[in-house]
């Protein structure tokens, strides 16, 4: 939890036209970008920042409002108001980056369980995305991915046993699956398809990501080809909509 | 409807190793893909459909079930089985069109209802978005988007007053907001970055796009940056999730 010491740090201006209960709601965003105040953290009460920053009591409660309204905060009755987990952006106009390295780069501690990984017949959908004859072996590889211990995505990959077999050897909770299918020009995935969705939660999402069914999925039917324009991977991931946000670039 | 004489044109082959009911399915999804085949349409019964091709009622049914597991059918007890609506898909590879546009382009009948157009103070949010101080006046338009008069997407665009105010002039049920603002340099919208999330619906939401607490909102925060990367628009969109898919592509 951030010290009193560590809000006295920051100030609010009195003698500019920006409203008060503007500056301080800035100020608690400024603590969450400098670190200073980070996800799970208590903020003191009410009379505490009023104290501190020398502002009423209904300004301070205007500013908390809004940020627990954007979701960048939120209270527990008799206790106090919390720092929110930030959602977690995955951002469509770079590359594509393995869950891992994504989610380390953003400062989080990625987590893998396999739930399944075994050999297949090719179900109509996933023949026709690999462009398979139907009932054609496919690897089958289930995975809930989690974020600081939190799950966050479930994925379903498919591909096709006859030239990713090799795969099965390695232990998935370990290794990257697109480092592994970049060891073959055959196999390295060099572009991406994906199709999103949103929808409600099955009864196995709200098992799996702990969520109840006021929190939305975001799905994604995912085709990876290599150089040549071939299907190698086919994923369908379910990513929990409270958690992630994703952005894209277009141009006019 | 779709005559029987349609249905004879396709036919499946007995002496390939290709199941006939994938072959049967794949014949559904052919008349589709060549507009035989209509959202709205009844297909002819199982026992006609046996005789067309000479082939069981299981094996029909097979095909049947998997085109309504997968939406691109749907059955009315006592009626019979037709062809459902498909999703829009908006291609993110391409350039931003406008809803028109690209509706048109898709074969749909675009059309859109002016909810509110009005000038207000900007929040906090919408003045962080656009670069605005605090209570800036801004335009603020409220549409209700529908396609074959099914409404599909409720937006709500921001404006910067100080240099949109010229949009005030027109009747926004006839034009495009990029084609007014392209007319000049300073609000030509040349980028847009998307953010994406999936929610459940509100109570307005289910009111305006005619939908219940099952279908989940695909919600975007969009904001349109001119060519000198100054922001030129705000718009916070949300489409029905059965509705709409949305493609990204993205290299590794």
């Amino acid at each position: 939890m951030a010290s009193i010491d560590s809000f006295k740090k920051y100030t609010v201006n009195k003698s500019t036209p920006i409203p008060l209960y503007f500056q301080f709601k800035n100020i608690l965003i400024e603590m969450m970008k400098d670190d200073v105040l980070k996800p799970g953290d208590m903020i003191p009460t009410e009379f505490e920042l009023c104290e501190i920053y020398g502002i009423s009591r209904t300004t301070i409660r205007q500013a908390l409002t809004e940020l627990v309204n954007e979701g960048k905060f939120y209270r527990v009755k008799g206790r106090g108001t919390f720092v929110a987990q930030t959602k977690i952006k995955h951002d469509f106009t770079k590359k594509v980056k393995s869950f891992k390295d994504e989610m380390s780069n953003h400062g989080y501690t990625p987590s893998t369980k396999v739930l399944e990984f075994k050999v297949v017949p090719a179900t109509p959908e996933v023949s026709s995305a690999l462009g398979l004859s139907p009932n054609a072996d496919v690897i089958y590889l289930k995975r809930l991915l989690s974020v600081n211990d939190e799950p966050i995505k479930i994925s379903q990959t498919y591909l096709p046993y006859s030239f990713c077999k090799q795969i099965l050897d390695y232990d998935m909770h370990e290794h990257s699956l697109y480092s592994i299918l970049s060891g073959n020009i055959n196999t390295k995935v060099y572009k991406v398809l994906k199709d999103m969705e949103a929808v409600v939660p099955t009864k196995e999402d709200c098992e799996l990501l702990s969520i109840n069914k006021t929190t939305a999925i975001q799905l994604f039917h995912v085709k990876g080809f290599n150089k040549f324009e071939t299907p190698v991977e086919y994923t369908i991931s379910r990513y929990r909509g409270d958690k992630n946000v994703f952005q894209v670039e277009q141009f006019v």
